[in-house]
């Protein structure tokens, strides 16, 4: 059942634009199945985003814009779908910024401000892993979480871009992807990006990562990133504060890659984020099979908050953002 | 396919002697599955140890004994089945320590001394859980990892047993339960038990126990453990390590429980220790099931070292040791 490799530098399209449908690849089932899910709706868009048929801060942005696009041409409630869309998701800022800039923007150019945000996340994407090249030596074994390459995002991805890029410039990276329970996003989709783009990797469980820091040569830990607070505390996937603790006791470097559109100067610090809470099913289940006793009780936050004091640098397609971050995020935004 | 909940106290047998046969608990197939593997042999007895039919450092150190006494009774060569036997694992000393037991009794006594080693590891296990519960206030949060409990052991267990010594003094006690991939032993076995024992508990995913610990309440930690070195370093399941690096950033305090017989005084520290690495499929499967794309490389150790600054005491039948280790192990030896 298992899909033969891509090849090397295709294009993963996590979302593509038809005039009047949206057509997501729906990320739950791969890499054993690529199969696309398409949206004639907004609120088809709200329950791919909820379900994360299509994932990633970047993607889940660009994807709202077209929801809105979909809900003008269905002559739809629009300050309401504007609400379902954000509601979608609640802890990933794009999906609030895309939506917002969808409603700044007369409604006769939605579709070409939609397809304008799409565009410019590939560009973005690039920048960031350009800016990302200066903080990652030849040779470098690099360690990162969850997936945040061509499938969270348009296309490149924030992080994974950035050692997407550093291969494709023939530096000898190694990756070691944290498989990233609850979804597996870094086992699934990361280890599939890797393998379609040649990038040499390693998959290891979430619990390992301080034990391979300590034992083995990691010189950089990046990942990406769902919010970034005014002071710098970093909203990202589950687990990524495990990582930044342990990075920090190992003194490696912890990186966080983000578009400029994930910082949030709006909100003082992490503790003012909203933490989104999934179903126990996640924890429960692993596709569809129990690996719990029934009834088990569990407690599964899909984020955590990284406090900006283990964040090394912030990476954008602007530039690398240094603490103290309360003062120097205010200049990038 | 999901087995009634035990009656609470019942017993969790994870290996019966039966005069001539082994038969240990198939513990890979819990909870779901409730099923003996009969071993007529010492092969056999080894087979199970590798393939984690019966897993635990104390479990594997009774079984190991009796796989002695099935080799005398085939009259097979007993310095090779000896050898076997303690190779099966590497990692936990029990299993020396037991093989050894036997090698230094007169043949004739093999089968008593098996059965004494069984019965002494359901008292040694109840005196662990009863030093422990000067650390365990009531109404404690407990994080625990991994599988220590009854089918670790021969009956009780040690960190899971402590908890549950605690919860039967009626200590109002909430055990957070790590799943700890890869073979998911919270997940599976120590929900099996606290779910059977009515410890109330929550399962959360290896990455999330940093999160947990600084936003909600956590005491203390409890891990087992399947060495100990000279200096107070500690081989346990992987992911202990991340836990301890954890627990020491939320300044909780970081428990080890474990028999007498797992400290290793030979062992200097535990860089000295073989960590076992296991297959591949481990990660890359679950329940049969590929979660990876096919050909993922992964690298898979099966234990890491929390070095003895990490770790507040370790509890044992005999009492709590207290840092420094260097000095203190010795006392109890």
């Amino acid at each position: 059942m298992l899909e033969p490799p891509l090849q090397s530098r295709a294009r993963l399209q996590s979302i593509v634009w038809k005039g009047n449908t949206l057509r997501l690849l729906d990320q739950r089932r791969l890499p054993f199945v690529t199969e696309y899910v398409t949206c004639d709706t907004s609120d088809a868009v709200a329950k791919a985003i909820e379900n994360m048929v299509v994932r990633g801060a970047p993607a889940i942005g660009v994807a709202a814009a077209f929801g809105m696009v979909l809900a003008a041409q269905r002559d739809e409630n629009l300050v309401e779908k504007a609400a379902m869309l954000k509601a979608a998701r609640p802890t990933a800022v794009n999906l609030m910024w895309a939506v917002d800039k969808m409603q700044q923007t007369p409604m006769s150019d939605w579709e070409p401000t939609a397809l304008a945000l799409y565009n410019a996340d590939v560009a973005v994407n690039q920048a960031i892993g350009q800016q990302a090249q200066q903080l990652i030596p030849d040779q470098a074994t690099v360690m990162h979480h969850c997936n945040t390459g061509s499938l969270a995002t348009v296309d490149y991805g924030t992080a994974l871009g950035a050692i997407r890029i550093a291969h494709e410039q023939g530096k000898q990276i190694h990756a070691i992807l944290d498989e990233t329970r609850p979804r597996l996003q870094g086992a699934r989709l990361s280890a599939y990006e890797c393998q379609a783009f040649g990038i040499p990797h390693t998959v290891i469980v979430d619990g390992a990562a301080p034990w391979v820091m300590k034992t083995r040569r990691v010189d950089l830990c990046i990942v990406g990133c769902d919010r970034v607070a005014a002071n710098g505390d970093v909203a990202n996937k589950i687990g990524t504060y495990a990582l930044a603790l342990a990075a920090k006791a190992h003194n490696i470097p912890f990186y966080v890659a983000c578009p400029l559109s994930t910082l949030d100067l709006d909100t003082p610090n992490g503790e003012a984020i909203n933490i989104e809470e999934r179903s126990a099913q996640e924890i429960t289940h692993i596709q569809a099979q129990p690996v719990c006793p029934e009834g088990t009780p569990v407690y599964n936050p899909a984020f955590d908050i990284t406090p900006a004091e283990l964040v090394t640098a912030i990476i954008t397609e602007q530039g690398i953002i240094s603490p103290p971050y309360l003062d120097n995020l205010k200049a990038f935004v």
